[in-house]
């Protein structure tokens, strides 16, 4: 069964919308606060199954990258689904959260394709890399809007 | 974690999309063979969740029929993505299950949404069962002539 863990959904979010590349990255930026020993599982696991690959140097483990696959960019519609249920039907997901959720639901089909596509400039070295006005730095910049607003609401957002 | 192992998703696809609304339909069809008592931690999980209702004579667990509620119900585009991903990815799905996921996935929206209406009708109560014609009826149509052809390629489809 591929998603036989949610961690292994969450390993695959993480590098999806947080692009979190390393071993390192997943371990110390992860909000659920995944164990190094159940990241590493899961990691292996998820290449075994095709969902992630590894480049740079196999000697070092802190050099390594992880990418995604065209298996797992097609994973995509999936999220942008599960996030459209989660803020809808979950009570305790932080707003920003939500806020890349929306914007994922509201662009439909077309924006998911975009970002299928910028992700694959991103992880398959297609040399097709989006530049900064790309679908997750769209993303990232909602997301900190709406945290900085959380943190201070007489913000204007100009 | 809503998600917190796959047997909880699988349990309401059973639900969804095989109308098994018995605690013994759901574990003698189980394709994946769940076990009595994982079954029942699940489906009290689910319960809990706000994710499946009972309803019935709670003194006779025999008689206690199991529903989706609303949100399950807008689970429906999460599984038509997962199905639509699966039968791109899995090589081991039977055939006549993808011809289920690829029919949900070609219907677009309109057709999940419609989906979704039928299954109220089914599982809320509110009096607007579908008829014959209903999505979960072709569904299972076609499901079912898939399965035909396999057993028997000679066959005619007429």
């Amino acid at each position: 069964m591929v998603f036989g863990d949610p961690w292994s959904l969450l390993v695959i979010r993480d590098v999806m919308f947080g692009n979190r590349r390393t071993f390192g990255a997943l371990l110390s930026e992860s909000e659920e606060g995944i164990s190094s020993s159940v990241l590493a599982d899961r990691v292996e696991r998820l290449v075994d199954q095709g969902l992630l690959s590894r480049s740079g140097d196999p000697d070092h483990a802190q050099r390594v990258i992880y990418n995604l696959t065209e298996r797992s960019i097609q994973l995509v519609p999936v999220f942008v689904q599960l996030g459209a249920w989660g803020r809808r039907h979950l009570d305790d997901l932080a707003p920003e959260l939500t806020v890349r959720a929306a914007l994922l639901e509201e662009g439909g089909p077309e924006l998911w394709e975009a970002f299928m596509e910028e992700l694959r400039g991103m992880h398959l070295g297609s040399g097709r890399e989006a530049g900064g006005a790309g679908v997750l730095a769209r993303l990232d910049a909602a997301f900190a809007e709406a945290a900085a607003e959380r943190k201070d609401p007489e913000r204007h957002s100009g």
